[in-house]
């Protein structure tokens, strides 16, 4: 806690996906409850994924598990804010990438809350790392800061 | 089973509301859960209020506390589908509202799925029902079919 | 609303499954979302069915999907209580499973909610509905009031 | 990803919860989302918080804000899984805590996820951070290691 804690801004992230929130986001204290954001980082990284061809949730034979996650909360977000969520890429490794994501309130510039997920490309079936296809990693290069 | 269903299509709904999907509304069959239909229901309608100033989450003092709800599913809805929700109003009573929802996928004009929920509005503390507002009730009459 | 609105009792149930509450189950209203009661509805049909060896989710040929739910809420449920649910069979057909559910809260003799939902039964690759199978039908008739 | 990643085990956390998993907890891989174990989180330590009325979730003039978390991930949890939780405290500053949860496999006893979470306690109004009651520092100690 005694360290720096400063927001990423929007000028930081590579791009963005406009997401909606629920009226079960907000918890008994009247903000998103901070499980959510989890949510909105799958849900904005794997929804970019599957506009470029990259993943097909039903059909890919490699699949991404979530071997680490955080995140830091900076202000709060609530129902019914509109959040769009940056991504960019901090890490690509031989089956492995590191993707972050900041969570913009609105218009705002620093970010809500920003995190960071680690995938790990697994085989659907044997659940065995697999080297990342070039293709993938290309895309995924486009992303990097 | 045997009775007819037939989904209600756009045209029968009053004002609409654009739902972002995510990736965990997605189970294990690969479409939308049963359960998220409920909370895009709420979202819908709890976003068209709050945007009409008609409920402000953390300060009203009166709450729609729900006491029934009820939903037709048609055909799949799926991460990263966009829906669009049709709301309208089918019952105005002295302290109730029954809202119907329809649920449309990306620009389908027939519903994936179509439900209900009935609020009773309590007072916030004593959670004992309360006469609509006229201010209230004539807003909600413009969602009337 | 006029109608006649009685709880159903733990008498009226066949078997029952314990389920703990979650923190994020209450809303801003402090009490379990009216979506929640489905999510329970799911788990503990879904945890009988599996813990009788009637369905394997990820193996199964056949799998149930929802076209109808409802629930009627007659009294607060809230984290952290636990939630008892009761479970019986209303209605077998050819292909498809009418399942009711009872929630009750703590020791409570009375629902806090009941509600239903319609499994169709379809193979899981075409999603065409299947006659249950005899294995199925005699272990569902167990459910049955 | 290169550094050591070892799974707590049971003997390294103070106070156990048990928490059942739910239908809708599997994403489309069959497994646990990575967002659920989050919710355990919350479930698990506020449960023993309300449990020794450290926390009213209603009346409570401080509340605690969720500032950072994270979560490492092992192996798979899946419904119909139970979780055992296990809680420690790790850091008790002026007004903030740090709880680390591990969530165990049914009777497994190395961690399927270990992580944590930091409470800023502050005023439910002012949302400005408030000193830790001495009552609930004494409480949160007997949860050090």
């Amino acid at each position: 806690m005694a360290e720096q804690r400063v927001p990423t801004t929007r000028d930081e992230y590579r791009v963005f996906r406009t997401l909606t929130t629920r009226w079960l986001d907000n918890d008994i204290y009247g903000h998103m409850n901070n499980v959510v954001h989890y949510s909105l980082f799958d849900t904005a990284v794997n929804g970019w994924l599957i506009e470029h061809r990259l993943l097909d949730i039903r059909t890919s034979s490699e699949i991404g598990l979530v071997v680490e996650t955080g995140c830091r909360y900076y202000s709060e977000l609530a129902f019914p804010d509109v959040v769009t969520a940056g991504i960019r890429v901090a890490h690509i490794g031989n089956s492995s990438v590191r993707y972050e994501v900041g969570l913009f309130r609105n218009d705002e510039v620093r970010a809500a809350a920003d995190g960071f997920f680690v995938h790990v490309y697994v085989d659907r079936e044997t659940r065995k790392p697999v080297p990342l296809a070039p293709a993938f990693r290309a895309a995924l290069d486009t992303l990097q800061q």
